[in-house]
């Protein structure tokens, strides 16, 4: 974290693409732009056709062995990786978005969170040449489906840890009672209510308008783990109370 | 299908946001961008806000019972879902993001690009309304993380179904080998490589670069096989062979 503090920045979070308008408007809205503009976040687009070669500035190429579909060359890659880095004077975390990859969970985010920077690579076409990994420190997923490049995955990632950088939500409480949380033993949160108190026939459960913080508390607690049990019983293994 | 035939696009997505413009360049671009233009895709945005309440045309209201953040109502949603449903003509198959939700997974997204017209629903701040739960048709999730709203979520849904709409990938085998496919049993896709033959000491296994197809082919099954066995053991239950 030290070197962070240097740059003012508490985390600096570079994206490796081929579409760097992706994130234009992702980057200026919510907790990502908040975090940007109070200076939390540095957010760096390294565009990878700058990396590419000869006049196409080609990227890719036939995969060996054949198939179709194309594949990322390792040399590009590298060299933008190395590119950030020395503009940052330091080696980044180096997190590739690839379907093979661990998948994205909220202890990932928050591992995630605690590094001073990050490089998330984000592909397209048919995949990177396999010793891409070689290069880098976390091969991350969003989940058992295919995206057409990992810039979705990218968004994802940033937006689940960019909660757990220090100063980044205004009210810690947020964090509390959500699903996944500590707060709820891992499981998923209980159901909320605001007005209107009645929408076609649908009410609002007595004990939340009763004022009995102790009962609603419980209620809660309760809700949390029968909802947990019925949806994702997996996840429910970790409540324990 | 039918009703999607006559309108001439395939399918139909409505996403309804407090944050459209996070959709500008998300719907210009790639798979997502060239089904909009060739016809098979027609998706609207339908600001929420239009649906609000009052001067300040709220959509959020605190929650019943007490506790942090703000709820989002459920009538303004409803409202903004059946406006959209209204202008096309049709009931759609409607979405809502959640981490309360089944995870998305390909045969989820599979599932999902059959139907005519789709509404995703994305929120902000806290959650929703308990009672829009009785007003969808599916409650999807991302994975175990939270994230600052479901749009981010509905991007990642979008690009995992249109694959599967017929004639928005140009080539049919693009689907064939990949992580998750059933010409992979549902595993991980194996390793690739391409240009150039040696980078920083790492080189291309020669049997990849000794055009026998046979070879070449057993050889990308057992690696699918054992990356899966190695990764995500949980998937590896599927591959049969």
């Amino acid at each position: 974290m030290s070197e962070a503090k240097v740059s003012g920045a508490r985390i600096k979070v570079g994206i490796i693409t081929l579409f760097p308008e992706l994130f234009g408007t992702f980057s200026e809205t919510s907790f990502v732009g908040r975090a940007r503009s109070s200076g939390l976040l540095e957010l760096e687009l390294e565009n990878l056709r700058e990396h590419g070669l000869g006049k196409h500035r080609s990227v890719d190429d036939t995969p060996y062995g054949g198939g179709s579909g194309m594949v990322m060359r390792v040399d590009c890659i590298v060299q933008a990786m190395e590119s950030l880095e020395a503009r940052w004077g330091e080696r980044a975390h180096r997190v590739l978005l690839t379907p093979q990859g661990q998948v994205l969970k909220t202890a990932v985010a928050q591992e995630l969170s605690t590094h001073s920077s990050l490089i998330f690579i984000c592909g397209r076409y048919e995949g990177f040449d396999e010793r891409v990994r070689s290069f880098v420190d976390l091969e991350l997923s969003l989940g058992d489906f295919v995206l057409t490049g990992g810039e979705i995955a990218a968004m994802a990632a940033i937006e689940a840890l960019i909660r757990f950088v220090p100063g980044v939500l205004g009210n810690p409480e947020s964090t509390g009672e959500e699903s996944f949380s500590d707060a709820l033993d891992g499981g998923l949160e209980y159901p909320q209510y605001t007005r209107p108190a009645e929408f076609r026939g649908l009410g609002v459960p007595d004990v939340l308008k009763n004022g009995d913080h102790a009962k609603v508390d419980a209620w809660r607690k309760a809700e949390s783990r029968a909802r947990t049990m019925a949806r994702r019983p997996e996840l429910s293994q970790a409540q324990r109370r």
